[in-house]
């Protein structure tokens, strides 16, 4: 067994708010990043995918492949983008550090061949990130 | 002479849109930043002053008052703001990189006591920045 | 569950002495870290909780809350010391990045409200860190 | 328990391929690292061992005694040197960030005195690393 | 007049190797980098041009443009190849960091529209880098 | 002319005290500074040296010999020692990073055969450094 980690970069715009609170509880939930014009910043990914390291190749999962699942599932889908405004899963829910990392797990989930989804890390700045390891953890 | 560079760091949104062209040419022109949601980025900032070294202290300029005046002149302005809609420069000027550095130079000029302002680079990402030295460059 | 970590940094002086050991015995295991005059680093502090993300928020831990923790209980403690002759915990045992990282788990473990400390790494160098995740690990 | 790390690099040549594959097959599996006049990379190697701190001096393991195994087990053997034509383990097996992390752990289990070799973490480029924790992983 | 840079990355191998002196001379001047198998680097190219920023689209340079250049003229020539054997310029002259530096500049050099070429920098690791300015410097 | 960059580090510790002026005017200009148990930094020294590239060899310096010049000029005399205490140009001279950098290059100038010393940057932290380019600047 082991391990590969891979990383992706995407840029995008958010903000913290909780419909069903009242202005003040947000903003002294969350602070400025409850501002509504939104803010944004440059996301880190990092994707970690674990298995057996094939014996011809050398490789645990395919590269370029790996690659082009990240940027279809994820970096398409969020680079440039407003992630309250324009992603699925954050209409609802908090697009938090956390359920940031929650939620590209669940889209990369059950997507790549031959090897096992271990990590999702997301660095909202370089001195911030959160790891989710799917409901098993 | 000598030459001191403080970094700081501001998360902003921001998107790309000239009014007096149609929407196909921002497009073309602009590609994904043009998606008017917003997206956002991590911005470093750099700011280079010279002067001469006060052979007492042996300071070029206070650090401290330096750091006071980036968060008063430029971070409180720029942090967790949406660039277009709520900074005064950005309404007719679009926030490139190039025009950012512009901007933080006009909001830092002549603003340091006993050294000039030097440089403002700005970083939107880590593998683009730009320098401006003012208009003697 | 779901991890987060959030780094702080820290400047500091120490050296590397044991008072039971003869002056030879010390650079022979120290070398020039057992340079009493002292030496320092830019320490680099990285702090990882655990637990479930709240619903709601979409928070793990407040953020604010947890960066006032670690400013109040280490940052604020070590930050431009010298640790062998300011810092209790260092006035016996060996500043080390080991003992540092120890340490530090002990000042917070207990002191993050709604999760539990998972992990405090310590980068004395960007090229050396050591980890410590309790005394279950 | 705590956990030690220890980074070092190493710059070398290498490239992919598989002798019972054919020229097809090979690039189409491999792109452009097929490419046998080989490409090279600036390796960044990550070293973690495990024990108890010794309550003396400090140290899971001395700190110079482990860079020196480093030297002379790794870097003087990979380092500007072409992996698939002058280490011994790249005679046979692709040279992959994968294998890579693999013959490190086995050039290295076992050399290092009171401290238990835990991880070894593999940087090919900055955004992609192998991590092998010896079989019991 | 604002300076704006990107930045772009190679993977190559390369040895120095000087035909018209003796093997012993080579090896003294160049150490390890005179093994003939070859070596290799992450090289990171920091590619500086100047110009007038666009009072409407506020560009000094099109980026995407710029990006697409980088690639043609430099990324797709030396990326995962062997400096020495498939690169031109580098039949003659040894690939040193000063003389890659200057080979990109004369590949680049006329080729921007509507800016000046400033500065080439190059990494070859983290810890050395050359900057060519062009014959006027 | 070509410029080369080499990069190297020191951790030291020091701290900032005018003997001329009282207590309380070294606290209110250097802050946590002035605590004379001492701090300390991993201090990070770039020296960029400038000449003609050998078109032979294509360096414009011998870089096995910089590095030794930079190890016995600067970092034998400063790493892992007290500045204050134990580098005589420190005695009288507050080390702020300005007079580091001054400092560095009067022991480096003059002693780099067929280059000329250009540049000497010190980073005391990554977000603060001084660039001293002789008295010509």
């Amino acid at each position: 067994m082991i391990f590969l980690t891979r990383k992706a970069e995407f840029s995008a715009a958010h903000y913290y708010w909780v419909e069903s609170w009242s202005d003040e509880e947000n903003w002294r939930v969350f602070g400025k990043c409850a501002n509504r014009n939104g803010h944004g910043h440059n996301y880190t990914l990092e994707v970690t995918v674990t298995g057996e390291v094939d014996p011809v190749s050398g490789f645990v999962v395919d590269l370029k492949e790996l690659k082009d699942i990240l940027e279809r599932e994820v970096v398409s889908v969020y680079d440039h983008r407003h992630l309250n405004l324009e992603v699925p899963e954050f209409r609802t829910a908090v697009p938090t550090t956390e359920n940031i990392a929650i939620a590209i797990w669940n889209r990369l989930d059950g997507k790549i061949p031959n090897a096992r989804l271990h990590r999702v890390r997301v660095y909202e700045m370089p001195d911030l990130f959160a790891d989710f390891y799917g409901e098993k953890a």
